[in-house]
């Protein structure tokens, strides 16, 4: 089926090519009234399971669980794992929120923040002795600035006695974590892998579960809702303590099955070259720059463009070639477009874009 | 679209007749693609917000959010109305779970506690004196008992200065519950509306806001995710503070939209119609009786019937026609069956099932 929109925005995002069609088996099979207790939907749950294990390249004795959102496993994940002390690095609204969570748990938080735009190499950050949780964004999707692979890596080898955490909501599964180095990570399906929205993705290791049981023994709350140690527990026999999302359960199994058929090293590869296309294209049109400067730190699933015309003009002309994209974040809104590079963006996508672009 | 099975299950359950019309409508706008601040997503809010309001007769104070399920507000209800004592009444599986939640949250708990297969009635329930929350489930899923609404008034006006919650998790949009009384109720939606899992419902007045508010000018958390006074804020503007279940909130309103359409009294009196004839069959069908005893307290949307062969034969057998029943609940898996009797079981569907069983 053809759509009649494109969206390049940073998620809700344009849908998977294949969406329709899973949605259809869905509907087909009546996967949306089984029992979340048969063994028809623990065989949903084992597939999606697996086939993440492999996209991802994740151990088999990590637990991947499931939530309403990413946004709640910062809470669940801040609550499991931090009896006093976290540790934050900030340069936009996301990992912003992130942090406020910590403090809404009344945490001790400690911060390293950067302006909007920038972003942080291994060699700057000075990680606080008592910090337990060290809390990394991946990709923050309001700037379009990453952390590279390299540095998350190193940053936790630097400090191994502490949980390392990476927000991934906008990226994966394109970077290529090591997942035998971090502790958790996390992430939500209307981003990159093309879904509604409705269902978050938490992949932690047995360090953080460590961790919430001796929370748990020395009297601590983790909170009664998807707690860690609850939801590892289900996740082992493919289940989930309430009822979850079934449906984007078995989709996302779905799309990880058919991003493994084309291999996720030429989907990273792809990604890639679609995201260098897009910034070279900005950095030589007039009027237009990329807002991340070092290039080593742009995103690349959401590139954050500076506009000399209001930014509104432009999402407006392209809104009426049917291509949506999306204003800059808070303060960036009226000088900034926001540009989603997406899986589910393809080249072609990508080319007809810039081609409109040629015609301002 | 004619589907091949018919669940009666206590949901996951029996998909609304016209779920697939909706979602097909859901795909051909792309509504999984647009942004959650837009205008187009509050419309789609605000038109969910409008027909529960009609359908439930919710007044405008009150405040409809939207979460991943029923059992995250547990939490978030508990974590923003209570900052010592809870009060609950329990008689099965899910009003233990709601009990246990304010457990590992670390509340002063109290309880009253009944056999599985009774009930509660206003006249029994003396509610302790510094109970700030008094937790009620209108229909306890996994015995089939109601509590009535007559008895669920009666007992807030007795106890006006505490915040009463009604879980109708398995029984909304069915109870002719005043919302001008009760303070607090919710449900999922894969139940009675007949939806795929994943979005919760929750309702509060300002009272509950109030007692939020109050805990937090005193510096007590409320949690950091979904907390009563960020949904309620952004709920004000049709806005959820993080990415919502935004397929969900779309075919919820247009599900309660055609609800309204037939009118609820219409609705109401065909599920007690086809609950009679429910429980009048298995009264007089030797080798079955109704699990609960008290005709009074037996739920309308979801029928136990003890049977004297193993559940498993009849489940077994009923699902080689096409029609999945489900087991007992804990307990009563092996001795019990348990049958929707929700919207989406048509009259025929129920008529059809009793046909099966005056085969056996």
């Amino acid at each position: 089926m053809s759509r009649a929109q494109v969206f390049f925005t940073a998620g809700p995002a344009e849908l998977y090519p294949k969406f329709e069609e899973y949605l259809q088996a869905f509907v087909e099979q009546q996967i949306g009234s089984i029992s979340h207790r048969s063994g028809q939907f623990k065989k949903i749950y084992q597939h999606t399971d697996e086939q993440l294990r492999i996209l991802m390249n994740i151990p088999s004795e990590n637990a991947i669980m499931f939530t309403g959102s990413a946004s709640e496993i910062w809470e669940k994940l801040i609550l499991s794992t931090v009896e006093h002390e976290s540790f934050h690095l900030v340069n936009g609204s996301f990992s912003e929120k992130f942090y406020q969570y910590a403090q809404m748990l009344q945490k001790h938080t400690n911060v390293l923040k950067k302006p909007l735009g920038e972003g942080f190499v291994y060699s700057e950050v000075e990680v606080p002795e008592f910090a337990e949780l060290i809390c990394t964004t991946q990709n923050e999707t309001s700037t379009g600035v990453q952390m590279r692979e390299a540095d998350i890596h190193k940053l936790k080898r630097s400090n191994n006695n502490k949980i390392l955490a990476v927000d991934m909501v906008s990226s994966a599964p394109i970077p290529e974590l090591d997942f035998t180095v971090i502790d958790t990570a996390f992430f939500s399906v209307q981003k990159s892998f093309g879904m509604p929205a409705g269902l978050g993705v938490w992949i932690a290791n047995e360090k953080c579960l460590e961790k919430a049981n001796i929370l748990k023994s020395k009297g601590k709350s983790l909170g009664a809702h998807h707690d860690l140690p609850t939801l590892w527990k289900n996740a082992k026999e493919y289940q989930n303590p309430a009822t979850p999302n079934v449906m984007g359960i078995y989709i996302l199994g779905k799309i990880a099955e058919d991003m493994n058929k084309t291999g996720i090293d030429k989907i990273r590869k792809e990604t890639e070259e679609k995201a260098k296309k897009l910034y070279k294209y900005f950095e030589q049109k007039s009027g237009y720059s990329p807002a991340v400067e070092n290039q080593n730190l742009r995103s690349k699933t959401v590139a954050v463009i500076n506009t000399e015309r209001p930014s509104a003009e432009i999402i407006q002309k392209l809104k009426e070639q049917n291509m949506i994209v999306g204003a800059g974040y808070g303060s960036g809104k009226d000088t900034q477009i926001r540009i989603s590079n997406f899986i589910a963006n393809s080249p072609e996508q990508i080319d007809n874009l810039i081609k409109e672009f040629e015609k301002f």
